[in-house]
């Protein structure tokens, strides 16, 4: 009797039209994800590379449907992101990520993740400084400049994680890797200093500060993340769940992972950092004192919520890649637009290379053996890997310039389109590169 | 980098005021199931009455905390009800029922869900417009009295499921829960018929068409529940899924299973019968057709999923049972509000045994041997069995008679207060005498 009532309202307050959207796009996971097993065979394509062709499929038909009037089913939520989609991903990388290879490259890896990023950052925000003024375009300010260095500055490490292999390039994918999480803090603390410190009175005193931010707040993500995976260990060992039921193991570990992401929220520090570190806790600890059959259940249902919430953001960047109202503003303008998105792609890739080549030389000084070093042929492959820009990106440029829904000011929607250029630009170029490579090993 | 924005956003638009909540909603389940845990041995607890326990102490602390002016932390949402939380719960049931006893005892089923429901319903609805028209509660007019009876006629099946046992009382159990998802189907008929029949000219045709109605929704209903989880099956069996990967047979089995309840929202059917039937297909097929891992994941992530709604909606109900606003509006009228919860419970008790005994005894004259009849001692344990009404109820009731937030209106006040009343009351003492009963026969 439960659904009628509910149905009535719906009906009578027209709430039912979000039952059409939830159906379209539960139905075109389920096709994501039986297109990409098909497909698998072909080595061409994968899951998320569908789920983005599905996705343009599918806004180019609501498009023709509705006769042009919009592409959208769900308006993007940065809630929907942060809070639901992006911690199962973050928690099961930490949870599966080969915790012998990230801890022996630990030190290579926060030089690339912190040090890399702000010069990536640095180097983005300045180059689009000295272009985009010289392109007259208007309404960006300092923080926007600031904001782009560190959005497009965000390696998409879903996206990076499906082209790498864990097992056949352990070195590489726990570099890549690494560096994408340890990524993250060092941008909470770029925008807490963009914002906190007055841009127009930089002293000498503000690089301490910045240091001094930094370390905080990667430590304390740290430990929070190290804590709350103890804990859970530490309960489930000491009340002997297993006892009892499997469930409550498997329903407290989730619970716990996701509460020591929502308190970082609470206290202001880097959730992804957080809770990446209670993944790989949880995983050496609090995974060996529960039943066999947790154990079984909680590896392949963290891999299958990663799973689904992956494909849920592709379907999603495809489905908004067509979204009419930002493509109109721009549309009186092109050759801005494409120039934009050039110059960025262009930034990009000298930004990440800015980096990636100093520091694997700094970091191979301090290695004594030959294997131990990053190689050249593996330095481009790090600064190749690193270079797909997604649904991260994405949600950062929605959240900086959309500010109250403003894209029709000119410059915010010429950066929206021109990020959705870059991710699907970058992305397919490396997913087409990646294929090429691997055929012609064969 | 993520997070850093999105607070920034947050900070300024007080946004991370919702960031807290949730926190303690986490803590909070994380709590309820360590307490649960360790009652566990006492035999005088579970999970539920403690949800219900902790949720009441919680909401006093911040009725305290906030001087008495809310105890609330999250406005009750129908769609995070219905939409999220009870599609678990039921197609968990469904995957976990013993399909043998079930199908066994079908006809019995349908008769108490069916019929059995719909005496209920009249029993309650005529004894509360006989009893509350004599009270003189305003704003109550027939649509409220037949809600009334549609609201205490569902059955907990949650809550009932955790009293019975399904290894020790085959028959009952299936019995009773049985009869709580039929008790569903019946339920969006008689509102579909309350709705849009004439109430002012009811004639001979009334009931036809009523049956009618009731036939084509409990039907097609199962189809596609039935055809959903057909398909699932076909499409793992022949697309050989468990090939490559564990996850995407999950995924898929999760998103077809969420599809089934979606659609059957879609064309106004009973989405809790869909789900229900495609939770037992996919558990008598798909669940055969896939790898080992998967089947170990699906049994316990379906049950920890089921296992986490149930103590959050008790949770909730505990809560939200001190939301002062209500009690204020009955508080210059306790005689009333203890007057008609008495009364409902009464008309609960009498509606209940109405079609248990009667219909337990038709039952028993299309058996021929005397061990498929149902004992006076059973119809007992039926009767009582169903009594609780639970976090269904308190659903219903919200949707009913807070409109547009109008509980404020002293009869809709009146019957929100009833039902947490009538909620809390009869699953503490049903808990309470079932113990009991456990204890005696050690």
């Amino acid at each position: 009797m439960a659904d009628i009532l509910w149905k009535m309202r719906a009906m009578l307050s027209s709430d039912h039209s979000s039952v059409v959207p939830i159906n379209l796009f539960v139905a075109l996971l389920c096709a994501c994800i039986v297109i990409g097993h098909l497909l698998e065979e072909q080595r061409w394509m994968n899951e998320s590379i569908t789920a983005l062709a599905v996705g343009l499929c599918t806004g180019v038909v609501i498009l023709l449907t509705t006769g042009g009037k919009s592409s959208h089913l769900l308006v993007f939520s940065e809630d929907l992101f942060f809070i639901y989609l992006l911690p199962p991903i973050i928690f099961n990388a930490g949870f599966q990520v080969k915790k012998k290879q990230f801890f022996r490259n630990f030190m290579t890896i926060m030089l690339f993740g912190a040090v890399g990023t702000l010069i990536s950052t640095a180097t983005i925000s300045i180059g689009a400084t000295h272009f985009f003024k010289k392109m007259n375009i208007s309404s960006l300010r300092v923080g926007d400049y600031l904001a782009i260095g560190a959005i497009f500055s965000a390696t998409d490490s879903v996206c990076t994680l499906q082209v790498l292999n864990q097992d056949e390039t352990p070195l590489l994918y726990s570099l890549v890797f690494g560096e994408g999480v340890v990524n993250d803090a060092t941008s909470v603390v770029l925008f807490h200093a963009i914002q906190s410190i007055d841009l127009s009175h930089i002293n000498s005193s503000t690089a301490a500060e910045f240091l001094g931010n930094f370390l905080y707040l990667f430590i304390s993500s740290t430990i929070l993340g190290v804590v709350t995976g103890l804990l859970s260990a530490y309960i489930i060992k000491k009340l002997y769940f297993g006892r009892h039921s499997t469930d409550r193991e498997v329903a407290l570990m989730i619970l716990m992972a996701y509460l020591s992401y929502m308190l970082a929220e609470l206290f202001y520090l880097s959730a992804i950092l957080t809770v990446f570190f209670c993944g790989i806790v949880m995983s050496h600890y609090t995974w060996h004192n529960v039943t066999e059959s947790s154990r079984i259940t909680t590896k392949h249902a963290f891999a299958t919520w990663s799973f689904v919430a992956e494909i849920f953001i592709f379907l999603y960047v495809g489905m908004d890649a067509l979204d009419i109202e930002k493509w109109k503003v721009v549309s009186d303008s092109p050759g801005t637009s494409i120039m934009v998105s050039s110059i960025l792609l262009g930034l990009v890739l000298v930004g990440r290379a800015a980096f990636v080549f100093p520091l694997s030389f700094l970091s191979n000084l301090t290695k004594k053996f030959q294997y131990e070093k990053i190689g050249i042929k593996q330095q481009v492959t790090i600064w190749w890997a690193g270079l797909m820009r997604g649904a991260v990106s994405m949600a950062l440029a929605y959240n900086q310039f959309t500010r109250s829904g403003h894209t029709h000011l000119h410059g915010n929607a010429i950066m929206i389109t021109s990020t959705i250029t870059v991710v699907l630009f970058s992305t397919v170029v490396r997913q087409m590169n990646h294929l090429c490579g691997e055929q012609e090993e064969k």
